[in-house]
């Protein structure tokens, strides 16, 4: 069941044009917990050679999206914090989130955006949002 | 002198691959505040069409780096809060970010995202976040 | 009709024994909108001579809480962010909330925490959060 | 050391008048970590009859403050976020908190909010923030 989760997930994935665009791969997917990842390209760069926050964003928001998603079969992001701790210098990003408790329309998820580099690997951001249940389709 | 900073600012934009590869724009640039868009592309969409929430985070992002970064010189994002308030469906993308509050070293900032599309302008998202000098060069 | 809608926010305000000890008082409340403010005591103070954070952030939650609730006859706040400006130094906190965007359960509300001392008055706090309509009881 | 550090923590808790009125008690407290309880009273509801999220929201911000300070030998909060969880309903408030990732004046913490009672434990709320060094005093 958790490799039809996998492939639900990455179908969901690959149906979002800007993920695809980005490279991101949805390397785990489990009830309660996503990891996904990409490869850092120059495109994702800001002006001082670190990868741009907003690409640590969207992989935030992608995470916590699916670590509640997980839970409620698909899942829009209501909200979400995210600290920036360190520059984003190195070839890949991986981050990985856990629901920290869910009721039955919404899951409150953390997770932590960590950069493999040259230098190891450095916790470069971390998360915590809210994520609700889709409303149903009529 | 807000000429000069409407082009300094610009300049930091272009040196940002991302910001240049998304065609994100810095309409307005002044003491404590700063406005950006961008023309939505099929790129930018989830796999609901409607611009990915990454998107709108790293709009949030740059607006309130921007706006803090208006009393620095530079700016590094130190953490960042969005709300998701509609989906973001329609032709342009604009941030308006405000300085809300500043010290020596850090501003806190807010912003609010908006799309423009055939059903007018919608409040996409709303942020507040803190923006700090960077540290010194040495 | 607002005059009724002060009178219900009082009586909910009333209501609650942590409010009624901290001696908070709803100075205004229309729909989207609402301020609250309390005579600071020496019991509110922390360590460094200032009010506590957590009775700024009591009172951010309570702002945000009435402002979004005034739109759905009670309030729960789901969650909030807040950014402490400066030290609250004074004889009076004041804040000011108001709904930013709402749809049908829930709105995202912003506020600002004053402080009015001889100093004159400071923003010591701003918050942004997620207010929700309660569930129908049954 | 460590039992040093607990001694200045609890003699920083014991300052803090707002609370030694609420009861606040330091468990523990580490290079990085640090834990606070409370036991409920009347006083603390608000109109459900639940512990009002003011109270949530000052342990909180009290733990976040302590595990980043312990690192810092004082400690301001710049920021933080709370999710709120479930009501919380029983006899005990306890909060964990742990430094996430630090630098040489900020650090990034996470705590969680329990409730003990006749229920069992709850998880009643989920925070992250940001404290700060203290500015040096001339």
């Amino acid at each position: 069941m958790t490799d039809d989760l996998l492939a639900l997930g990455r179908n969901i994935l690959r149906a979002q044009p800007f993920s695809t665009h980005l490279g991101t791969i949805l390397d785990a997917f489990s009830p309660g917990h996503a990891e996904l990842s990409l490869v850092v390209s120059p495109l994702h760069m800001q002006h001082q050679s670190s990868v741009h926050g907003g690409i640590l964003a969207y992989l935030a928001d992608s995470a916590l999206a699916f670590a509640g998603g997980s839970l409620f079969g698909d899942a829009v992001t209501v909200e979400m914090k995210i600290n920036f701790l360190k520059p984003a210098r190195g070839d890949r990003l991986r981050v990985v989130a856990d629901v920290v408790g869910s009721g039955e329309a919404q899951a409150v998820c953390r997770c932590d955006v960590f950069c493999d580099g040259e230098a190891g690997t450095v916790l470069c951001a971390a998360a915590q949002g809210t994520i609700r249940r889709p409303p149903a389709k009529r």
